[in-house]
């Protein structure tokens, strides 16, 4: 598991990153983990599409602009000259593209003069939650999305993009933009939900059979609710820059759009965070039902154990060589006729009466209780 | 429980959503739940009261509007199509509407120039505490109303309009706007009551015999008022939105109920927050007293098993087998005249030597103790 | 006590409330608790006091108001019909005599052309702690006050009133206004001391002997400092909109009473959170003492019962029916002139063995252990 | 404990207060804790410095004012006569003075026309921690202290100004009031040293032998940072407030020096905070620590205790009455030649057995473990 | 360890401080840990590159200043007269050099009319996590740091200065000062990914076998976190204030850079916040793991003594000493034939049904149990 979760979780957090004092745009990628670049090209406008893959950044000069929107769409950052021409191309800035290149950035928006820089951060999971980043650049007329690898959320856009009548053929570049983020947030409410089944699941093991496995496997819930928070949060922050501010290549009409994003993001925040809450509460409630469970065993076995102690006691009475010849106190109930049932009834009797007490005092079998109370309506 | 849960709970939570990277608008609703459309118009002045059940959206057509007050009431989002021309007839937004369909949005105030856009959550507690969306387009002598289903807490609002006398026949859509919102509000009142009961109700049974259900129940309490908080922190920013800004459709003779409205959702987070922080200190309560009962049990159980151990060891040295006849150290007692009664005495002596000593510990019986203090005038 | 409680805590905490829907400014009062209203009226300058009680609203007409303040001080909520017509005399708003009428409001200022209407709350401690509303009118040369019942901290205010050459008849309206919420805020103090006496007291109790009843106490403690936060909080709030906006009817030269005042809130504030705090870590402290003392007694009987199951077991072999006659191995100890002496001896030293090593151990008697450290001047 | 506590502790939190309901400036002091006030003046300029101790106020006139600075030491509030005609000189508001003579003030900072009116706290540890309060007058040319009792942290500023040549000899009053400041908010440091090390020590203590008496230990070195944090917070708003706005009577030359105490004032919040979540953490320590602790001895107990017990079976097998002469099948071990020694051997190898699976589930002794991780550099 | 801590830990939090009530200004340094200082100046341009060691501060004059930029790299603080003398030099405020001297400042950025004034800390991690301070003095075409010793994360910087080609030749101070606060920052992460690391393997040990040494470290991991926030939290208000204000000396082509800076102490806050979370998480961890741990452990141990102490009984009831002779229902399986096996086997069978029950209850062995919940894709 240490593999995998170096692989796909800690391990990704903060690396990719340039040693200690590089100069600012040292662009470093780990060869082990690193995807080649792909660039796909995607031309439209209300009656035309074109796609195509880009060999190199030259082929760029084929496509046509007039009046059409292009998405240029890179999968795998492995391929820096590749990354490095197209950055060069597209202008950006050295810090811009080492943003781009080591994909641990927060969610943020950059504005500059011939393009919006946008990171944001697309939820996965396989096998264990890890975040992908994704960039953008927005600029006139055009989209540029980075990702660090094939497979994302973007398909249904795409599919939209193909059919002829479809709303966003008609749009600008802003709108693609929109619906790119849309469908990013919107892939963390499918996660969510699975999230917020698991939470219950586990709420009614726990209360069942707490095991130890669950303790960790909440203590994990928890962490991936503090790795999605970190996620989401300076989304919000993100999104009401992208609303707020009199923010340039971001049409009036696309501006309702974007807020119903950020209502969506808004939404995500809470439920994050009730979700972590109900993680705590959830150690809690496993500690507790652990403990009640583990002293009902302790009661029933202390109490099968202090009942015999005592007859055992008994039995090692008549077991002491006090013989009758030499005393008449010694032990009478051996020569009694009846003493053998004698001994055998106060066995009985004593543990009996032991329990008895154990059952007036309540720790043996059900008493009636009273229902825990609940805020019924009246 | 799962099933009525998923029904009911968790599920509605973040469902009802349209597959991730649909285009914006895409109105989804899974058929199991959705209650079919129904649209009731009730117009009215000072003079006239008319209501009546609409089939179509073009029976709006027949409505007086003229000096009136219009309030349509949709109940039950089932039927798409109908909707979606409601929509159409009231100029919504493509978004709007999809906020209406998909019931999970936050509370919210959007304002558009024909018309405010308002989203509340209405809670219900069958079975288990949910929160039903309340969606409001308020306009020029227009109200509507958009709920998931029938049955509400509209009904003496609905009452007070048949009144020909009533304040409210006198007033405009906006102080009807405000009397559905503040019935909303107020039906939050009865069900904190409820909630409080509960707690008080709880925290006294887990003082006395705190049970393996109490917990799990707690539990569910701090997750409602989480439930809670999260649909009523929004409602004070709409609230204090609705106030605050120079609003269109809100008249200034309105405004003054409003304020009483936006007192009322503080109110309501006091005493959600305070009972979540009671919530959260019953857990704590329950492992205390739990661990006292049990500690309890497990002092007097090990008590009796701790007095009768050295008590059977010492029948067990009389049941050595050294005989008298190989040495006279051997057990001399046994020959004694008194000598059972010795060894008997011997073990009293040693239990009540036992029971002294744990009784001068204090772990026995009660000790005088002081009451536990209280902050009492003096 | 749940009926005691009913009766001051929880059920106060919201109820008082019409049923929901009903019209704005609706007053109910549920008529078991309702104190019938009495109205005083004190009228008085630097030369002259009249204090008297009104039968009727219309009495007011037979007050002298030229150049005087007059204190209208009423005593329970019970006659709605007199204060409806004291509201309509006073030139009310029918939410503001709601507000008054219904006594769970959050303390607040709301500002009329007419007078400022404030809401603050008393604190009670008769085997509870409740708060009681203050509603305070304040307007030209006019203070109302409004409580729920007879008997207030405002005793010295009207001696002071009574006395010839007291500050306070001198001054107008506003400083009496001042003058009841500085005793108000005042009369938290001495509660809070108790408060803080009671923590203090508790804290003693709990390293000393833990009991079952603590741990519900200190819960009992912590919630009446969550009320009294709740009944706080927005007297903070208050204060400062007393004291920053431009409030009519507050006069420059009482602006520094109310700062005192205002500091008095924080002072409380500070207090209340410390408590608060303190309140919490005493649940930690109850539950390790608990568990500090409940191991020490399972030590103890764990060690007794420890040494003699060894021993009961030397017992039982020399208890063994193999008989010397059969084989020379069998116990040849039961032979010897000294068997018996060294089966005893063999036993003392086992225990006193075992008694060695859990000494050595560190688990019985005390060890010599430095004090705990403290951050004592050098 | 209780009475030096009440002494120094709660006792002064809120104590010190006129009866509720007094008029304003009402100047109220327990007896029993008054210290007589005595005033020194020091007045000086670069050239000369004069000290003496003032008789009466009317002493004052005595003093020589041009172009000096005067320093009046205020040490002692027992002599509210001596006070109030102070006061009076001075021209303070009557809620001035009484908040110098009520000494539970936050800090603050007060502007009236002739002067400023700060508040703050000086720490003191004599067998406990409490705060002083200290309040200072700074007018032109003019500071005045007035202090609980004498003992203060200012001697090194006396010791300066009898220095010739000091830097502070060519300076305003409001270079007075720094150093006195400075002095004050470094007397938190070396305490706070102290608290550090007590917390480190406290540390090892509770990871090497926990005991009772260390968690109240702790809980009240968590007390103390909420008290401290309670003396510094408002500190915090004081000096941006003698830093931010146009504050009169402070220079321009004297602001750098402010800044640099608000830095240390923010340094002391820090540490505090830091040592508050530590004291926290340290009670999770101990309650982990203890329950290691014990959980180790309860398993030894038992383990011992689980061996003999099946022991004591097989001796107490043997020791059944069951007659090799009744039956073939009584025991045919009693006539083995060696049927005592397999007896004995069979008991040994339960034992063992048993010794093996407790060691073999790492029960017993310890297993290789890996030292627990550390960020180490690599 | 407590000698180490004290030299390098706590001790440095807040020594290195002149006594209480010293003048501003004055500069204390403990001798033993001081080291002497020695001053290197690299003054470099596009073109040219010097680097010598200086002896006096009168050596500056023979840097050639013009159009070049001079870094004056000053290590260690205890020679305080070539300190004062520098600090003459360059035009410090007295204060500013107490703030060099007196290492334990939080970040923060002071602007004076020659030059900028910027703490930030380092960290190191040499057996303990401590944080070294950086002073940055920030003017025109100079650049003065000073550390508390040798060795900091600028090789990589000075490196960069001496290639020839290097970007950082042809930049000015600012960017200068840039390249050196972004190593500083840098150095963070791979600190931070150590300490990931070792959460998570601290995670993997808990779970697997939690010590009593994991609870200590664990505590450590979390104060490590406090302190790395204390160090980081202000430099976030430093970054901003670079960033937002119209900072002199720092040009607008160094401001996307430190944007860049600024990004990643957001960064690494996220971090250091979400750490904290998992250690405080690590702790609960920690005792439900060692609590299950234990609680398996004292079932078998107590299931074990339960069943033997019956068994135990039955053999104690066929040892006393009833004679078949005295009376015919003294014993009667005594003297049956298969009376022996007969015991044996109802020994036998009470096990058994003792371990049946057991087992039926699901406290031995392995019930079927499912798999903890995990949010999986469907």
């Amino acid at each position: 598991m240490s593999e995998r979760r170096r692989k796909h979780g800690r391990f990704r957090r903060l690396a990719h990153r340039p040693p200690v004092g590089s100069p600012p745009g040292t662009l470093v990628l780990p060869a082990a983990e690193a995807v080649p670049t792909t660039i796909r090209a995607i031309t439209y406008g209300p009656e035309r599409l074109a796609e195509q893959t880009l060999a190199a950044v030259s082929d760029l000069d084929r496509l046509e602009p007039d009046g059409l929107v292009t998405w240029i769409d890179v999968q795998g950052l492995g391929t820096l000259d590749l990354l490095r021409a197209l950055g060069q191309r597209l202008g950006l800035h050295a810090l811009t593209l080492a943003d781009i290149v080591h994909v641990n950035q927060r969610a943020k928006l950059e504005t500059y003069e011939s393009h919006l820089f946008i990171v944001v951060r697309m939820p996965h999971f396989d096998d264990r939650l890890w975040t992908e980043q994704l960039s953008l650049i927005v600029g006139a007329g055009l989209v540029v999305t980075f990702q660090e690898r094939a497979g994302d959320c973007f398909d249904p856009v795409r599919e939209r993009l193909r059919q002829n009548k479809s709303r966003i053929r008609g749009q600008g570049a802003d709108y693609l933009a929109y619906a790119l983020l849309d469908a990013l947030i919107d892939s963390y409410f499918p996660l969510l939900e699975r999230y917020g089944e698991a939470l219950d699941a586990m709420e009614q093991q726990v209360v069942e059979a707490p095991g130890a496995d669950h303790i960790a496997r909440i203590h994990g819930l928890k962490r991936d609710m503090l790795e999605l928070r970190r996620a989401l949060w300076p989304m919000r922050e993100l999104m009401s820059q992208l609303l707020r501010e009199d923010v340039a290549f971001i049409g009036a009409g696309t501006r309702p759009f974007l807020r119903d994003c950020a209502d969506h993001v808004f939404q995500l925040m809470d439920v994050v965070e009730i979700d972590r809450e109900v993680a705590s509460s959830l150690i809690d409630l496993h500690l507790s039902s652990v403990s009640m469970r583990m002293n009902e065993i302790m009661k029933v076995l202390t109490i099968i154990a202090t009942i015999f102690i005592p007859l055992g006691f008994i039995a090692g009475v008549y077991g002491m060589n006090f013989d009758r010849a030499a005393s008449p106190f010694n032990m009478p109930e051996l020569d009694w006729y009846l003493g053998y049932p004698f001994a055998l009834g106060l066995m009985l009797a004593v543990a009996l009466g032991l329990l008895a007490f154990f059952r007036r005092k309540g720790w043996l079998g059900a008493r009636h209780r009273p229902d825990p109370p609940k805020p019924e309506a009246r």
